[in-house]
């Protein structure tokens, strides 16, 4: 039985926000669009894909960097208005070379820190054409 | 040093997106959207507030209900477009009673399971006036 979309409440953009969870240690990893097509591609093929609002196109999660996102896990919330993903993380997350996007702290002193460790050097991964 | 609001990208309703995560446990327990002044408010009370696009209005998560959350971390990803905060709960966040809002799991034959346990009794906190 395929599941059914229409439970789901896509945005006046068509696109419902994803929030990716490392399911072994449970960090949050990234919070990321789909559309119906990439929702739908992303339980057919088992691994993420994304809406790109930058680029406006379906965005396959790490097929220039190799560091792709399988799916163990689909829930959403009470109010069908966002997806949480639980996936086994290849490499890194995050374009800037860190596990996950969230690197930057808000410390309280107003002051911006970096966490975490880099996984692996941009410039070694997404190299100009 | 206050932090600069400026660094984040508000979308076109002024609105980010703001994960929010139990950390003790770090299960994620909702998807909420704020506002410059809900950001503003968190930030100086210590206390989660969101801005409620179906009511319109700002929302002291918690407030009916007592289910507050106070702040322990304020993170936010490499495109300053999302943020992931980190709460001690107090009850449950969800209003239908249960630890998470995320308690929908769509399961691999497509039927939605449903994950956790209640907390609370809706019908015991959200009282008719």
């Amino acid at each position: 039985m395929a599941f059914n979309f229409d439970r789901f409440k896509f945005n006046a953009d068509g696109l419902i926000p994803a929030i990716i969870q490392d399911n072994r240690t449970n960090e949050v990893l990234m919070l990321a669009y789909m559309n119906r097509e990439a929702l739908a591609k992303t339980l057919s093929s088992g691994q993420t894909w994304f809406y790109s609002r930058s680029r406006q196109q379906l965005w396959h999660k790490g097929e220039t960097s190799g560091n792709i996102q399988e799916v163990d896990e689909i829930y959403f919330d009470c109010d069908a208005d966002a997806l949480l993903i639980k996936v086994r993380q290849h490499g890194a997350a995050c374009h800037e070379g860190y596990k996950s996007c969230f690197h930057y702290r808000i410390e309280k002193d107003g002051r911006v820190g970096l966490v975490g460790e880099m996984v692996f050097n941009p410039a070694d991964v997404y190299k100009e054409g």
